[in-house]
């Protein structure tokens, strides 16, 4: 194993340490294993808290501050976080006016979100939880029921973020959570596995010229393997199987071109201009787009494409102003 | 070789089309292989350029538009871009007060920034190159007589395009980029090689325990190849080599903590916590950090550190506002 971090079972303090020493902007806890907006909570204002296992940067911690997260609460590698850890993140977030939990559908965080939103309701918070469940790669997995949660939690952040930041109500920044959610398709491959510091060794082998189509965020098992493609025929697969789930004709659409962690940008550009082709060919008008490292698993290297269908209001919500460590666009 | 790519000859065409179907706010011509900012130029203003080879995105591409950059010419991948290509960089920059090209310092990209001055100024466009080479690592190195130019080479792009956006004078323009070259030093370490498309294997051999301090950002030779240390240990290497060079006690410094393009966020972030303490320790004040993928080398797992002692005015212009597709805060 060939990482730069110290001491193997540190590594998510460590990381914690390193966030916490280059962004003033955010309160770190390192006790409680919390990352909080430093203005939170702001009274009258619906919290939102996500959280999961860490070896996703940015996701969820980068994604602290104004327009998205009140509070994050990172897990050891590809593990929950815990229902303590879980309800001091949502205490922090509370200004009154209840919390959204955006959980990534993995059974383990679904049951300690579930624990700690009873913990909070015990305390007087209201918790509306909203579970995403965007990959359309496999129905069941091996760390979850149904399908499992991947780019979507990036774009329900956002737009559940920014209304919450205007004032929206509970109800309604969970709804806006959940359309998201409904509206978003995603579809993963890997070039590589990734290695967990504390196991020492990679997820999955895979050989030198093959790849895994629809792999997801923790190496779990996709749909097959085969043997390395072209660019345009891998981003045809990805597409493909998110047009057949949900029908991209007409639609216009925000679409994420997402580096898993150890490809580099060139080659989610090349993925993109692939991505573009494809749309255009079929009809699809790409309103808005992200290419880069957002929703990551560890070195991996590989690219996972999430598409949401827009509406008017879904593109303000993303339009509007954010200020995070991994996302940021002006006010 | 695994690169998620089209034909292998195409991939610095295939990132240009990805760049210019996911960013409006450029202009990107296919033929000339340039990337200019969709409002150059701007008459009266120092037009800004900078180029090199390709496969270290987001420089310079990444850096075109508001507050940096007005044109990026990128060559083939490690390759210096051809003199034509960068006149036409520097012809779309003109907006008639002269143009400053920075250059990193590799024997190709002095040489053809040099023959493309002097084309400029047979079309009547003034051009003041400033070159940088603020790599502490090696002396001399095989595409470099003189030290390499690395992370300087994005603090000279924003702290002279703010001052450029700001209405300074070309002379004015250079100056700064020179100060911010004589006042940072760099410090890069390779973890894993990485594989130029067209030659379709990896640059140099590492084994599977060994790290390489001082490398480049094109895998050249750095100092010393050692067995992997912990990040602590790798991080006083780096800092103590450019403290050796420059004095950084009692400093305000900007420091970026720079990923070479394969190592993800987390361990990034692990770096970051020891370069922190490593710097508290030495009665170095952190005023301000940048942590990511700004200035890579394909897919090279490791992190280059560089380090720039701060003015008041340098602060002033790295605050100041930015719109790029790599690097972006509010106006």
């Amino acid at each position: 194993m060939k990482k730069l971090i110290g001491d193997v079972d540190d590594v998510v303090l460590d990381t914690l340490r390193g966030m916490a020493a280059a962004h003033p902007s955010l309160r770190v806890d390192l006790d409680q294993r919390i990352i909080v907006r430093a203005d939170a909570p702001r009274t009258g204002k619906v919290g939102l808290v996500s959280g999961g296992g860490s070896g996703h940067e940015p996701l969820h911690g980068g994604f602290v501050g104004y327009g998205m997260l009140d509070a994050a609460c990172p897990g050891e590698v590809f593990t929950s976080p815990v229902p303590d850890q879980i309800l001091a993140a949502t205490t922090a977030a509370s200004g009154g006016a209840g919390v959204v939990h955006i959980v990534k559908n993995y059974t383990g965080d679904v049951l300690n979100f579930q624990m700690a939103a009873e913990l909070a309701e015990d305390e007087d918070i209201e918790v509306v939880p909203v579970v995403i469940d965007d990959d359309v790669a496999v129905q069941d997995s091996t760390y979850t029921a149904g399908r499992r949660g991947t780019g979507a939690t990036l774009f329900a952040e956002k737009a559940a973020g920014a209304l919450a930041e205007a004032g929206g109500s509970l109800q309604d920044v969970a709804a806006v959570a959940r359309e998201v959610n409904e509206r978003t398709r995603s579809f993963g491959v890997a070039l590589t596995a990734c290695t967990v510091p504390a196991a020492g060794r990679p997820t999955f082998e895979l050989g030198d010229d093959e790849i895994e189509l629809g792999i997801g965020i923790h190496g779990e098992p996709g749909r097959e393997r085969t043997r390395l493609r072209p660019a345009p025929e891998i981003v045809d697969v990805a597409l493909s199987a998110i047009h057949e789930d949900m029908s991209l004709s007409g639609s216009e659409v925000l679409v994420l071109v997402n580096g898993m962690g150890g490809t580099p940008l060139m080659e989610l550009y090349v993925a993109y201009a692939a991505v573009a082709e494809w749309l255009g060919g079929h009809g699809v008008t790409v309103a808005r787009s992200l290419v880069g490292n957002y929703v990551t698993s560890l070195e991996m290297a590989g690219v996972m494409i999430s598409v949401l269908r827009l509406t008017p209001r879904l593109t303000e919500l993303w339009d509007a102003p954010v200020e995070t460590p991994g996302l940021r666009w002006g006010r």
